[in-house]
């Protein structure tokens, strides 16, 4: 498989950390988004929403939009799992997932940030603000959920998770723990938010999430 | 089994539609957005995202974030499915349907254009071509990927799409409908999008989608 990537875009990250738990290999082609060449002829004609990641598979497939692929992942290399059994914590995972992926993420990438400073005129100290308010406001539900979900585990006799849901990762740790590494970059408070950053020291203590990090991607820049 | 829902919600519109299709009954709870009502106790304790739409199953599980629920639904009232039955063709579907739920709408959702008029101060106009700018950049990208699904199909063997993939609903029918709407209301420009319009079109033609739109909930407002 061929992963198009860029070492310090979220969403590639989540993709690199399922590749790194299942334990399959990939060859790594870097995109370079600031330098746009996610918009080049060669990339932008065969990925109609022209980001990264984009997954290719061995049959020639290219695959789009993370969470899409994580789960192709999942369906065709079943183990370790990143997808519970059982529909209802089935939910729950793809849940935390997409707090992340559909709540936080989308308002703080690259061309959203351009854009308020370019179309919009808002300035950096807005633009940061703007940046840190919706990062600490998704990851206040996301601690909240956690709650109510460690006492929907306990209710049901379930032993308390160590990762977002359960001792394994899942999806819902692939897009965490980005967004926490995202987060921290942009110097967003991470106070208050134990259980979150609990599973976020707990996945970053695997191998396999420190393989995935932006820093041990061949196209790293400090 | 209960939904929590606002009418205008575009993510409730998506649990709405799934529903319909798949023929459960459901009973509909309003929470008012504009009012707040989802802030309000009684609910911001339960649901750890504050959100609409919530799906409360009939053993008592509240489930959150729209693409969840519609899987969940998807796993235990399996006919007819919203997503098809081999990896690859699940790829497709859940990576057109995140194209709307990750990279359109998280932009457009209310509580952002608030953000942009109250904490940026941002005029009307330039807000109304920031929303816009978003829903069609997202949907010209909806298209290519379409079309690239289109000659993906083509090539093997498979019988054109009426729908974005097939001729059945699935997920990403349930994220592009309430995108169209959603963009209509704001007069975002549709032209040039033929294959995502027709999508939308042979869509409202079935009876399921029809019963889902804003303009048949119980709490709508003209």
């Amino acid at each position: 498989m061929k992963l198009y990537n860029y070492f310090r875009s979220s969403a590639s990250f989540r993709v690199r950390i399922a590749l790194e738990v299942k334990g399959l290999p990939y060859d790594y082609l870097p995109v370079h988004l600031v330098k746009a060449e996610h918009l080049a002829p060669g990339y932008a004609d065969r990925v109609g929403d022209t980001l990264v990641p984009a997954l290719q598979t061995d049959d020639g497939h290219l695959l789009t939009q993370s969470m899409a692929i994580i789960e192709y992942l999942d369906e065709t290399h079943r183990e370790p799992a990143l997808l519970p059994g059982d529909a209802l914590a089935r939910a729950r995972v793809r849940a935390l997932a997409q707090m992340v992926a559909c709540e936080i993420h989308p308002l703080n990438n690259l061309r959203v940030l351009k854009y308020l400073k370019h179309q919009l005129q808002v300035e950096d100290a807005a633009k940061d603000a703007w940046y840190r308010h919706w990062v600490r406001k998704g990851l206040e539900a996301f601690e909240r959920q956690l709650g109510l979900l460690d006492g929907e585990r306990q209710a049901a006799g379930l032993a308390p998770s160590r990762l977002c849901w359960g001792d394994m990762p899942t999806l819902a740790d692939c897009c965490l723990v980005p967004q926490i590494f995202n987060g921290r970059r942009f110097h967003v408070d991470m106070d208050g938010l134990p259980r979150t950053m609990a599973a976020f020291d707990a996945c970053m203590a695997l191998p396999a999430f420190q393989r995935a990090q932006p820093s041990a991607c061949p196209d790293h820049e400090a």
